[in-house]
C-alpha cells in the first residue's frame, strides 16, 4: 500500500486555495493568481489542479496555464452529494493518491508552481463525506484562503482560518475582493497582520453582463486589468518565501538541534546532524520526516535540484515513546484542548474543583475495575506520579507499623524503609523513582542514586519457534522448575490452572521474605509494572509470579516485619494488607495491552495505581495516582505537616483533564463498539468442541480472545522462527522482538540496532519507512489504538523483509 | 469598578443565539423559538434581548414576548462600522454591563427564559471592533447556533461552531432551515451528534411576497405553523436540561471532589465541601466561582430560589500558583495549542527535532542574557527540571574533581556529594529536589527525604513603614551589621555602591566554606532561587548576598574541596568555576519580576538555569533546563551510560513548545512596546538634577524604573504602615505582605489566613472577591502580565479595606 504523506519538493511550489465560503470567488481569484504567476515567473512551469470539481467547467480557457481536473461532477452541489451519482464510491485515499501522482509528475529539475483549488468552503464535505480540510490534511499543502467580501464575511473568513489553523495548516495569505460598503478587507488586514498572515484585497469582477459573449469579453478585460495589481505579487512573494523558509528550517533543523538541544537519553558523542530526525509534521500513524542531509554541500545542492520530494512518511513505531492512542494531528483532540483552554486556561487546584478534573477522577475510578481505589492525585508525568505513589505507600506503612516515630526531628532518614520490586523495573527518571529500581545503567552514574529496595528475579513469558514459553531466570531452574510450554497465550493467563507452579513461587517468595526480614530490613511497599516491564527491556513477566508475589506480601508481610505500631491489623476488606501494593501502569495501562487496566491480567487489585502516557491520547503530559481510602487515611491528622505536601503548578490542568476524558471515552467506546474485534478474533483460540445438531466434532473458534494483540498471530508466529530472533511477544498494541546477541542482552547491546537502522532506511516492499526504538537487544513496535489492520499489515511486511 | 463575570441564575435560563453567517435567519429562528417558549412554558417569564442591533427593527411584533434592544443602529452594516456614526465610542465593557443589568432585572423568584440575540456571524465585529464571540465571552452564556442552510453552509456552520468551541462556549444545539437540495441539515445532524450537540431543522420561511401586507400575513401564518414543530421543543428541552446539568454539576462539584480528589498541599481533615472552591470557568484575571454551599438542605433550596446569580468573579490572586501570564481563556493561546496539536500532536523527542522545540530553545538562549548558556533540556515541570539541573551539576563537579571514580559499581552512593543553598529554599516536590532543601515542614515527614546540603542564612529585603530595609537574619547582626536603610529599591540593587557590606558577606561566606571543607564535605553545586525564594515563604533575599555567594564559590571553591581529579582548572571563560551555579528561576524568571531572566538582578550568570511556570503563559506544563557547554561536555564519552539518561514521554511536546514560543514572544513585545511603562514610571525615582536652560534645580523623574512592580508604589507604601503588617515588598507582578504573628512566622502560622478569608468573602468596596493563597504569615498576590492598572487598583482598594 502506498502511504500518502505530506509533500514538499524543493523546486515545485504548491499553494492550496481554500474558500472562506462558496461563492467568494475562489476560481476567479485562482485565475488571477495563475495569470500573475505566468507573468511574474515566466520561466516557471505554472500549473493548476482542481482535484474535485462540481458544476460546469468554467474559466479554463482564461487561465492560460495547463489545467487539470481529476474528478468532475456536473451538478453544482456539495461533492458528497454529487458523488452519490458516481458509479463507484470515491474514497479519500484514492483521490489523494491520484493528486499525489499528479503533483509528482510536475516535479522536475525545473522551477514550478502549482495551484490546487478545493471545492466549496474549508469544511465542505469531500466526496467521501469527510470535510475538505480533514480530507486534504495528510498532504498539508501551504494554503492561501480566499476571504469573504460580503456582509458577514469577516466572521466567515476568520472562522474558516481558525478551522484550517486547528488542523495544523500553514495559512500564509488571505485574498479577498475589495468591497467598500462592508469594508471587510480593512478589518481583516489588521486582524490577520496581528497573526502573521498577509491579507490583500483584489478588484472585484464586474457584474454579469446580459449576453454570454459580452460577459466573456468583460471578464477577459477584467482578468487582464486585475492581474496587474501589486497585491497578487505580494501573495506570490509570500508563497515563494514561505516555501524557502520551510525548506531552510527543515534542512537546518538537525544542525540547529545539534547546537542547542540536549536530547533525552542520548550519548551526544553519537549524535551528528545526520542522525537527528527532522520532523515537519505528523498525521495518524506517521511522522513526516525530512530526509537526512547528504554529507557534502555540493550534494546538498544536488538534492535540492532533483525531483523527488524531501519528506518521507515514517511510521511512528514507538508510538512516540508509548504515548500515542488516537493518532497524530487528531482534530478532535486539538479542538478538545482548545475548548478547555478557552473555558479555563489553567486554574490552580489548591482546594479547588473543576469539572474536567473531578469528571476525569470519577471516570478513572469507575472504570479501573478496582474496588479498593477511591482517591485521585494529579501530577504531570509518570515519574512524578510514581514519586507520589512511593510517598503514599511508605507513609501508610510507616504509620501503621510505627516506623515514623520521631520523623519530624533531624535531617530526614533517607532509606530506613525500603521497597520490594522486580529486577529490570523502571519507574521514572526523577531520583526518588530511580531509587525504586536496582542499580542499572540508567541510574548507576547518577550522583544521588541509592537503590532502596530488594528486587526479585522472575520468569519471563515469550514466544519461541511458534510456542509460548514461561522461562525461569537463568540458574533458577532448581527453584522454579524447567521452562513451561503453553499452547497459547490464554493458558499462560489461566492462573487457577497453574496451581503447582504457584506453590513453587509462593514457597520461594516466602522464604526470601523471611530471609530479608531476618536481616532487619523494613519494607514499606511492593512496586511493580504489571505484565510488562517497559524501559527495563520489554520484559513480559509471568503473570502468575506477579500474582503470587502480591499474595505473599499481603498474607505474610505483617508477621515478617518489625512491627512496633499500635495497628498491625487491616481495618477492613478494602484496606491494604501486609504492605501497600503499588502498580505502575504508566506504560501498561489504559488499553496499551488491550484492557483498561493492566492489573486485571494479574487477577489482583493494587492499593495504589499510576496512569499516564495513553491517558491523554498522546497529546500532552498528565498523570494520575489512584489510591485506596486506607492509604488516604494515613495522611489525616490535625497537623498540616502530616499531609501529602506535594503539588505541581499545573496540577490537574483543565486542558490535560479534558483531553484525558475525551481520550478515555473514545477508547472505551471503541472497545464496547467492537472496533478491536478484528484483532481479538484473530487471536481467538481454536477449540475442539461439539458443533451443530449432528454432534459432529469440529474446530470452532472462540469468538474473541481475551489476551490479544493488534499484531497478527500469523506474523508473530512466523517471526518467532527467524534465525536472528531469540524470542518475541505481542500483547495489545505492543510487539517486542528480542534479537540474538552472543555478547549478551541488556541496555548496551547493539544486536537490534541493525534492524532498527534497516527499518528507518526503508525496504523494497514499501515507500514509507519505520521509525523504531530499541532497548538493548530488543526492538519493539507499538501502534496507536486507532491504527488499522491494513497499516499494520504493511508494517509487518516491511519487518518480515528486513528481518530475513 | 463593577466586574463583569459569567452569569448564572437558578431560575432564569439564558440562551444566546449566534449565527453561522449573516442571512441565515437568526431573527426568524429566534422568533420561532420565543413563540414556542411561550407555548411550551406558559408560566415562564419569556424575554428577548438584542444587545446590539443594526438595520431597521423587524419582527418585534411577531415575537409576542417582551423585547429589548440595548443599542440600535439604523444601517444594516457590521456593528463596528455602524458604530462609527454613534455620538460616542461604545466599548465592550459598557455594553456588557448594560446587558448584565438587563438580565439581572429579569431574574426573580419566577422561572424565566431569556433569548439573547447576537449580530451578524459568530466572529462579526462588535461595535468596539472586537469579535462577537470574544466580546461576549466574559458572560459565557449557553449557546444555540443558527446553522447555514445554503450552499456551502455545512462549512460555515462547522467553522462557526469551532470558533465558539475554542473560546470555551457551551454550544448545546444547532438549528437551521430545512433545504432539500443541499441537504445541509442531514449532514450536520450526524456531524454534531458525534460531538454531543443536538441539531434540528426547521421549516424555511416563505419567499418574500410582492406586497408588504401580504408578506406580513404569510409570515404570520408561517410563524403560527412552524412554531408547532417538535424540533423547537427539543431545543428548549436541551437548553433546560443543560441549565439543570450545569447547576447540578457546579453545585455537586465540592462534594464530588471531596469524595474522589486527593488535593495537593492539603491536610484533608481541614477540607469540607464548604471550603472547596468550585470553578465554572475563568476569564482574564478572574475565576468564575460557584458560591459555597449553604449548610443545610433547606437553605440550599432557598438559595436556588432567590434571584441573585450563583457565580461570582474571584480575582485569581495567586496567578494560579504563579503560572498566569496572558490571562485565562485567552483565545490566542487556545488556537496556538490547537495548531500545534493539529500539526504534530506529540512527536517523541529521542534523537528528533521539530521547529517548536528547536525554535523555543533558540529563543530562550537568545534572550536569557547569559552568554554561558548554550544547551536546552526539556522536562515537564519545575521539579523535574530541577532534578535534571541537580544531575547535571553534580556530574560535572564529580567528573572534574574525580569524585566519580568507581560509581558504576555498587548500589549507588546516595549523598557523598552535597549542595550549597539558602535556608527557606524550595525546588520542587520530587524527592531529589526535596533533598536540595534543608529539613522543613514540606519534606521532614517524607520517608525518603534526606537533606543533602548546607544552607546559609541570609539578609532579607523588605519595606517597613515606607522604608526599604535590608535586615540581617536574627542573631547575625554581629556578622552582617545592623539593618541597612535605603531611599528606594533601586539602591538595594546598586550592588557596586554597597562595597563595604559586600566585604562583610564575602568574609563570612569564605569562612563558612572553609569550615565546611574542613569537615571533609564535598559540595557539587550552588543552588538558589534568585531574588525571591518562593514556596519557602516569599523571602526577598538581599541581591548583594546572593551575588557575593556566587562570587565566593566561584573564586574559592576549587582550593577548598578535596579535588583529586585531573582537571581543577576552568577550561575557558564561559566554563563553570569552583562549583556549578544553578539558578532555579522556575518562579522568578520570564517576567514574573519584570525581567526576562531574574539572574540579571544579581549581576551574575549561572551555569544552569531552570524555567517553567510563565513559560507557557499559564496554560499547561513545560519546563526547560538551560546549561552551559562545560556542563554539557561532562556527559560526553564513548560510553552511553555516561549520558544524561533522563527523559519523559512528552519531552518537548509540540503543544507546550509552541505555546511557550507564543507566550515569550508576546511578553517580549509587551516589554519592548512599552506596555508596562505605566508601571515603570510609577516606580521611577525622583532625582534631583539640573533641568532646562536656566540651570534651575528641580526634581525630575527618571523616565522608567528598572526595578518596578505592577502594584502601585503609593499602595505598597500605605500598606507598609498598617499595624497588622510586619513588612511587605512588591516586585514585578508579585506583592507579598508579612502579617505580624506573635507566635512566630513559618508555614504553620495562621496570621495571614484571616486576611485571606476576608478577601474571599468580599468587602463593601467591590462586588467581586479575591482568591489568594498564604504561606504561613505571608499573604501574597500576583497578577498576570496582562492585568491592567484599573484592575489592580480595584484589588488594591479591596486589600486596603480588608487590612485596616
Amino acid at each position: 500500500m502506498r502511504q500518502v504523506g505530506s509533500v514538499l519538493w524543493p523546486k515545485l511550489r504548491t499553494l492550496q486555495i481554500y474558500g472562506a465560503n462558496t461563492g467568494v470567488g475562489k476560481t476567479v481569484v485562482s485565475t488571477l493568481l495563475l495569470k500573475r504567476l505566468k507573468k511574474h515567473l515566466p520561466d516557471y512551469d505554472v500549473r493548476y489542479v482542481k482535484p474535485v470539481s462540481t458544476g460546469p467547467l468554467t474559466e479554463a480557457d482564461n487561465r492560460g496555464v495547463l489545467s487539470k481536473t481529476l474528478y468532475q461532477f456536473d451538478e453544482p452541489l456539495s461533492p458528497h452529494i454529487a458523488a452519490r451519482t458516481a458509479k463507484e464510491p470515491i474514497d479519500d485515499q484514492s483521490i489523494l493518491l491520484r493528486l499525489d501522482e499528479e503533483l509528482s509528475s510536475y516535479a522536475s529539475g525545473k522551477d514550478g508552481f502549482v495551484v490546487v483549488e478545493t471545492a466549496g468552503g474549508v469544511l465542505s464535505p469531500a466526496p467521501s463525506g469527510n470535510t475538505q480540510a480533514d480530507f486534504y490534511r495528510p498532504l498539508r499543502l501551504p494554503v492561501s484562503l480566499v476571504g469573504d467580501h460580503k456582509l458577514g464575511g469577516i466572521a466567515t473568513t476568520i472562522s474558516a482560518w481558525e478551522s484550517l489553523h486547528v488542523r495544523g495548516y500553514d495559512v500564509g495569505s488571505v485574498m479577498l475582493f475589495e468591497e467598500s460598503r462592508y469594508d471587510n478587507h480593512t478589518y481583516l488586514k489588521d486582524y490577520f497582520a496581528d497573526r502573521g498572515i498577509l491579507t490583500v484585497s483584489l478588484p472585484p469582477p464586474p457584474a454579469p453582463a446580459t449576453s454570454l459573449s459580452d460577459d466573456e469579453k468583460q471578464m477577459s478585460q477584467y482578468y487582464a486589468d486585475a492581474c496587474t495589481v501589486p497585491a497578487l505579487e505580494r501573495v506570490i512573494t509570500q508563497a515563494l518565501e514561505a516555501h524557502t523558509t520551510r525548506l531552510t528550517q527543515l534542512q537546518s533543523l538537525p544542525a540547529r538541534a545539534e547546537k542547542t538541544i540536549w536530547h533525552p537519553f542520548m550519548q551526544h558523542t553519537e549524535r551528528t546532524e545526520r542522525n537527528i530526525l527532522a520532523i515537519d509534521s505528523a498525521y495518524g500513524d506517521y511522522f513526516q520526516t525530512y530526509q537526512s542531509l547528504p554529507p557534502s554541500e555540493s550534494q546538498t545542492r544536488q538534492r535540492f535540484e532533483r525531483e523527488s520530494h524531501v519528506l518521507k512518511p515514517a511510521f511512528d513505531g514507538s508510538a512516540s515513546w508509548w504515548t500515542q492512542g488516537l493518532g497524530h494531528g487528531n482534530p478532535k483532540l486539538a479542538l478538545t484542548a482548545a475548548h478547555a483552554a478557552g473555558r479555563y486556561g489553567h486554574v490552580m487546584f489548591g482546594g479547588a474543583a473543576h469539572e474536567p478534573a473531578v469528571g476525569l477522577a470519577e471516570m478513572l475510578l469507575r472504570n479501573v475495575g478496582n474496588p479498593r481505589l477511591s482517591r485521585v492525585f494529579y501530577t504531570d508525568n509518570g515519574s512524578t506520579g510514581m514519586e507520589v505513589a512511593v510517598k503514599m505507600a511508605l507513609k501508610a506503612a510507616s504509620k501503621r507499623y510505627g516506623w515514623d516515630a520521631g520523623m519530624e526531628r533531624g535531617e530526614g532518614r533517607g532509606d530506613q524503609v525500603r521497597i520490594l520490586g522486580l529486577k529490570g523495573s523502571y519507574h521514572g527518571d526523577t531520583m526518588g523513582t530511580m531509587d525504586c529500581s536496582e542499580p542499572s545503567v540508567y541510574n548507576r552514574k547518577v550522583e544521588w542514586y541509592k537503590g532502596k529496595g530488594h528486587w526479585f528475579d522472575f520468569p519471563l513469558v515469550k514466544m519461541k519457534e511458534g510456542k509460548w514459553l514461561v522461562e525461569p531466570p537463568q540458574g533458577m531452574e532448581d527453584v522454579f522448575g524447567p521452562p513451561q510450554e503453553f499452547e497459547n497465550l490464554d493458558q499462560v493467563f489461566e492462573l487457577p490452572d497453574r496451581g503447582a507452579v504457584a506453590e513453587k513461587y509462593e514457597r520461594y517468595l516466602k522464604n526470601e521474605l523471611e530471609r530479608l526480614a531476618a536481616q532487619g530490613i523494613k519494607f514499606g511497599a511492593l512496586i511493580m509494572e504489571p505484565v510488562i516491564l517497559g524501559a527495563g527491556g520489554m520484559l513480559f513477566a509471568d503473570p502468575l509470579f506477579q500474582h503470587t508475589l502480591v499474595k505473599v506480601v499481603r498474607e505474610h508481610a505483617p508477621s515478617l516485619y518489625q512491627t512496633q505500631g499500635p495497628t498491625t491489623e487491616q481495618p477492613d476488606e478494602l484496606s491494604w494488607r501486609g504492605i501497600p501494593v503499588v502498580f505502575d501502569e504508566v506504560f501498561t495501562g489504559l488499553y496499551r495491552l488491550g484492557r483498561f487496566s493492566s492489573s486485571s491480567f494479574l487477577q489482583t487489585a493494587p492499593d495504589i495505581s499510576v496512569h499516564a502516557k495513553l491517558l491523554t491520547g498522546g497529546l500532552l503530559p498528565l498523570c494520575t495516582t489512584l489510591a485506596s481510602e486506607s492509604i488516604f487515611d494515613a495522611f489525616l491528622s490535625n497537623d498540616k505537616t502530616d499531609a501529602l505536601l506535594h503539588g505541581h503548578s499545573y496540577t490537574a490542568h483543565a486542558v490535560g483533564c479534558d483531553i484525558a476524558k475525551f481520550s478515555l471515552q473514545t477508547m472505551m467506546e471503541m472497545d464496547r463498539g467492537g472496533k478491536w474485534n478484528g484483532f481479538k478474533k484473530q487471536w481467538a483460540i481454536p477449540t475442539t468442541g461439539i458443533s451443530g445438531l449432528r454432534g459432529k466434532r469440529a474446530t470452532v473458534a472462540t469468538a474473541l480472545a481475551e489476551n490479544w494483540s493488534m499484531w497478527s498471530k500469523d506474523f508473530v508466529t512466523e517471526i518467532s522462527y527467524e534465525e536472528k530472533v531469540e524470542s518475541l511477544f505481542a500483547l495489545g498494541s505492543v510487539l517486542a522482538i528480542s534479537m540474538k546477541d552472543p555478547a549478551g542482552s541488556g541496555y548496551t547491546s547493539t544486536a537490534a540496532t541493525g534492524l532498527r537502522d534497516q527499518l528507518l532506511a526503508g525496504t523494497d516492499v514499501a515507500d514509507s519507512v519505520i521509525h523504531s526504538r530499541v532497548l538493548g537487544n530488543v526492538l519493539y513496535l507499538m501502534a496507536s489504538m486507532t491504527t488499522t489492520r491494513e497499516t499494520l499489515e504493511s508494517i509487518e511486511e516491511v519487518v518480515k523483509a528486513a528481518i530475513k
